[in-house]
């Protein structure tokens, strides 16, 4: 999980990155980046923290230029350094010349990479956006083909999820993998100014004249003769007909203000609560989601039983860089930290509880308790997805497979486990059912169906 | 506005302490500090940035004692520096002996500094909680009082709020103003450790036996006989004849989930909601809050309508640091970085929005322009408190009196500004009725009717 | 090993402190720091590291204030911190108002540490200047005693070696233990400012109207009065009826352009030189010094047998913060990190090399066999001092008895294993010699002949 | 003023680097750099500092690798940064695969700058190591010419003086320019590594088989087949037939006890006092030297007359990263912070100092002051070379001419100003007479006859 931002022909193009990319915060709090072209060359900041504690005015004031790409990044299982964050940068004899950020995740990756290498690359980290780039630039400058061959090249031999944003001194290219797993939109602005980015929410900011989500495949080439759009057949590089979109996107990663794949996510996720509750034969005294994923499943389940949203737990949320483990002299309570009760709400009553997914469970236990601690006589735990058996290698941070919840209990135990009264999945045919085009989503993790061998 | 916390008798005095004021971070984001006394002397660690960037696991470990009091401060026209913020330690010859912090402000501040510094006694800050320490260790070490006599003499001169906890090797003493300005809260524990607060929500994560709220001039003892509660007759300090708590404490300030002034927070809040519902005889479209603050109000104002309540606003909580501002080459749209418009949600819709209260109106005005931009019919914006045209002498950093909005415009005004169709404050009275004893309360920002002289 | 200084009533005290430690960096490079009074407290700034890279221009001007006192510290065995590196301060209510530096060492610290802790008295380090201010604080603040009687009954009961300063807001006191062993001076100035230092090549640079050795036990007292010199009579502290000035720091430790005792170090070093060339009854082709220790004794050695004195070993000054200890796979030749041979110089030459002591033996050895290895036919060893077989307990860094050379190998076993053709020790006698006043001194690490018990 | 190290085949080559440039470290004290090949790619490391500050233990361990080139830089007049520091490394798609190191300076750099950047070679700095570097890389990568071959071009084109080292994966090449200006020897061990070095003090600490002094244009190949030395005829490149070495470097700049230009330093400078003994027709009481640049002059000169060397100026060693300038309410005596006699030493005496040059005259105007308020009856000042008049071109920082005092004052006028009783100057023809090939030195600082045009 990532996010990206692209800026081209804006004179302040690294505090328009900036701006992008607090707003794809939640795609990545671990480190973030920029790679800013000066007219010359790429000056590169990355960091270890949040966009607003990195990118400060003092940084944001030398890095001077129109073009800015940027990324943040989430703590996944690899090594968390600097190194491995992104962007990347290409150096030559002709300076740091060529800039890439992407999201996503490759699956030959081992592969590709002793295969550059063979022909004498040097990686300086693990990091798949790095192999991206050198795969691109390798072929340019070696095999002196074109950037968009060389991206095509890419499409047909590199398997896997990437939006991806490349930029040199004077173009920017952007492209996605052949299924579009993950999300990606551009925009144009009336200043002449244009912005790719992960989610659209990070366009808002900018009042763009139209935003556009990129097709499966697609090249956007800009330069200083505007914006062209390369369509480049599906066909040419994988057996599918459709795109096959991260339906997690909708379910949890993507903010409910952003339009992912086409689709307000907000309303999806209305629709999975709404779904939810026409499963329940019965009606609860009120629905209360896991703040802030479950809200809008909360809402939707809501308004079809025409019960109270209510906001019986409270999150707190600032988060500094280390989440600290309390000791065991203090009693298990780490969840008491980001999740505390309103006091004296839940009392008596029978509630739903609504949350997004489960992958481990033990979370969602300690908040049950908490729940019934404080009064509550039923707790109906309804989860807005199928349950997630298998992990994804398309850019997700699952689990390895026996660490998921739902590969070692049966429902029943799982209930028994989080100390629900009842426990319902949204089955993957309700979940296909929130989205307008079903068969243009991966659902991989909770089918085992992958679209792409690994 | 700021936070205190005290933890005495517990192994783990630090780690708790820092839970405690990483619940209470919303009383304060700018500077936070610790003392913890070893048994022997106090270590001391404050410093500007968040409680979990501040006190790592690395400094925990390093604050070692059974004692250990702290404190959160709020970004105030003063000086933001690690000098002025809390805890203030005093030292003699016997080392760091006496620990101490505080919510609130003094009144007569420069009246009382002055007559110690005549005396001898130094000041590194211009912070209201060394000028208490000081009053106090002076009166102890150098006229020889003991510590209650000291705090009942500076009760009786030293005029203002203040919610305080003082740490000496052994002993903790935690008191409080005559009028009760500030919430303070202490809990006792079956592990017979000791926990005082400014607000129960950073009391819940430990589970408490039972909470106590904290009477007007009360002081309390702990120490290893126990807990002794010193009750303090109001009548020899203050001329009142009630407590003056802060309203705008229920209005804005404290977490939904605290129990302030034994009330709930969130409840007074929806009770503020369906006040502002029953004096509107229209049904709009939907009741959206500006997020976080006016949640509650506005689940209050939907529930006494039956009409939804709509997440329309979402807000981005990542905040680093630094609020960078951006250049005027980008559009003046600031709001946009902290607030974003659900997609397609406002077209065409006739919504109530609601707020806790208006300052300045700046902001306001931009969401409204934002909403109204996406289409909105129209916009009844209600405020959930009386027009703010006083400053507040007691703790909270309201601008000069010229500097609020309510002061320079009528009501029509108002609302022209800030762009709504309609504009509806709550009146005083309606206020009263959410909070159950309305006596009790200073409401002197919205009335001029200040309890203590200044 | 440690240096002090002292300014008085001068606008630039922080650089004129600077200046004089400069001056004195020689008597330690472990740390250094400074205490300057701003006229209400004293700011204090100690570090780690050598004078000029400690004290910047830009943190000498946050040092504001007309009183300033310094210290430089040798790496000793103790714990290498900040906090043992002087000057030390005490802090009261009234802020942090007076400050100490002293050189030497407290034979009975560990006693009167045990009676101060007794009466409450905190300790922050286990430095000897932190026990000489408290031990003078606590009776002045708790005893009420004036500080001369203070210093008085410390002279009395803290036996030990001290040249100290001590600062108050608006007072300076400079006193010497009984037995001046470490050496101490001060100079008046005729734009009447007022310096005390250890050592007087430290007040050269300041164009004193003249230059005062301390008497032994004597108390001067700098104000806005002027400079009041207080004699204390010898008898009254100790049973000695001369002083016991450190031969050592004629020897070796100070500077040679410094009068210590009223005598010229470099004087003194020529005369000791002298001494030993008469007891050589061959005259060498040439005299060549370990650089720069024993650059005098052999110039006095070449005037003494009119031979040349040559430089035949060059010394790298180039220091930084870490001395590195080359891995195995070097070969054993850190000596040449410092000391290298003038290439082609000791071919074939019979060489008298001088040095002025003997500790451990091991770079003497290695400085031989490098001296044969470039072709010198004889190389005969002379040291300017006794077999040191007794540690000091008075402030110099000797290793324990059982480290040192001399009580582990006879003169011939010695001049074996540094490799010499012959070695010889300056004999007692002949040392005395070279001093106008041989009672005065202390020559323990020689003879054993403690002057304080221990 | 720079100094070169290069390490090949040896397992702890970062460390014999570092030796290396502590040994050279009078050439460069403002920063330090080495770049260790860890058999794959370079690991760069440069900062401000003295080689031991930046080159600690811990730094060094990260520094693995069998190759190492190192460089200390002086500061002069162009920016001090770290990026204008040595080693500069290449980096293209294969990774940083190429380091190099250099002491000179180019005289037609803008040509040449301009010729590569119009090529499309990027520069990061302003230095000339990198314009080095770069040539020799553009032709290697995009010209496809060997490096020998390169380097033949960049001697043929590139005016200055280099002695330089570079350093790929797996080899080493060590070049000079074809005057030789600057010093540069390389040394075999039994061990069958290899080094070379500015200077031979730095290959002493490491127990050489054999030193060799490199020949014009001499370009030396270390590989995995040992040592390979290609003569390059002077005459392709310059008209000149003999070396052109920098007479400045006996006089001053080099290490008494190295062999530069295949000559003790030592002895030169011991001839250059004898000189300047012949020429003067009385016998003073004694020759003091300026410590410590013109100690051997002094000693020459005392062997010569038969008169005591005396060491009257004591030099303070210690030296940190600023020189502080006093404020002006100090006595302008920061010489002092440098210099001090030895006290009663000068009273009466009639003395000749010596000093190697003298560039702006207000030092000296400061010592002698100094020595004739400490009481000297005369003092005579005799320079060890002519009136430095023109600016060096080949890597010294000499000032403007404007600034040169010879340029400004006639010989008398200099005497009055430094207020020597005599002053007397080394004639060029005698300076000729201390080397043994007078012809193969550049005096153009003396004479203006600049070897290379500019």
């Amino acid at each position: 999980m990532c996010g990206i931002i692209g800026v081209f022909n804006h004179k302040k193009a690294a505090e328009l990155a900036m701006l992008g990319l607090f707003a794809e915060q939640h795609r990545g709090q671990e480190s973030c980046g920029m790679a800013v072209n000066n007219g010359r060359i790429f000056n590169l900041h990355k960091k270890m923290g949040l966009v607003k504690s990195v990118f400060t005015p003092e940084v944001l004031s030398k890095l001077d230029g129109e073009i800015a790409i940027g990324h943040v990044r989430y703590p996944t299982r690899g090594s968390s350094t600097a190194t491995n964050s992104q962007p990347h940068i290409v150096e030559t004899l002709s300076g740091p010349n060529y800039a890439l950020a992407s999201n996503g995740d490759i699956v030959n990756y081992h592969e590709i990479r002793r295969q550059l290498e063979e022909k004498g690359v040097y990686f300086k980290s693990t990091n798949d956006g790095e192999l991206i780039l050198k795969y691109i630039i390798y072929h340019v400058e070696y095999e002196k083909k074109s950037i968009p061959e060389s991206i095509r090249l890419l499409m047909k031999n590199v398997r896997g999820a990437f939006s991806t944003v490349l930029a040199t001194r004077n173009e920017m290219y952007c492209f996605r993998d052949p299924l579009a797993i993950r999300p990606m939109v551009f925009g144009e602005f009336e200043d002449g100014s244009f912005v790719v980015a992960s989610e659209s929410c990070a366009l808002d900011i900018l009042h763009p004249k139209k935003i556009y989500e990129m097709e499966p495949a697609e090249i956007v080439i800009v330069n200083d003769s505007g914006v062209k759009r390369i369509h480049n057949d599906q066909s040419k590089f994988v057996s599918q007909t459709t795109p096959k979109h991260c339906i997690f996107e909708h379910v949890y990663f993507s903010r409910p203000d952003s339009i992912d794949f086409d689709e307000a996510v907000y309303q999806v996720r209305e629709n999975i609560g709404r779904e939810l509750a026409k499963l329940d034969n019965f009606t609860p005294d009120a629905v209360v989601p896991v703040p802030d994923s479950a809200n809008f499943i909360a809402t939707g389940y809501a308004k079809e039983k025409n019960i109270p949203y209510e906001m019986g737990l409270i999150r707190n949320h600032y988060v500094g860089r280390t989440f600290i483990k309390p000791e065991q002299t203090i009693r298990d309570e780490s969840v008491k930290q980001k999740f505390n009760v309103l006091p004296g709400f839940f009392k008596g009553k029978s509630i739903v509880l609504v949350d997004d997914s489960i992958v481990r469970g033990t979370t969602l236990r300690k908040i049950i308790f908490m729940i019934k601690e404080a009064g509550a006589k039923e707790v109906h735990m309804r989860i807005g997805s199928p349950a997630v058996k298998f992990s994804c290698y398309y850019g997700i941070d699952t689990p390895n497979r026996d660490k998921l919840i739902a590969n070692k209990k049966k429902i029943a135990e799982i209930r028994d486990f989080i100390g629900a009264d009842s426990l319902r999945y949204l089955p993957i045919e309700n979940l296909k059912k929130t989205v307008s085009k079903p068969d243009d989503f991966c659902d991989a993790c909770f089918t085992g169906n992958y679209p792409l061998e690994f």
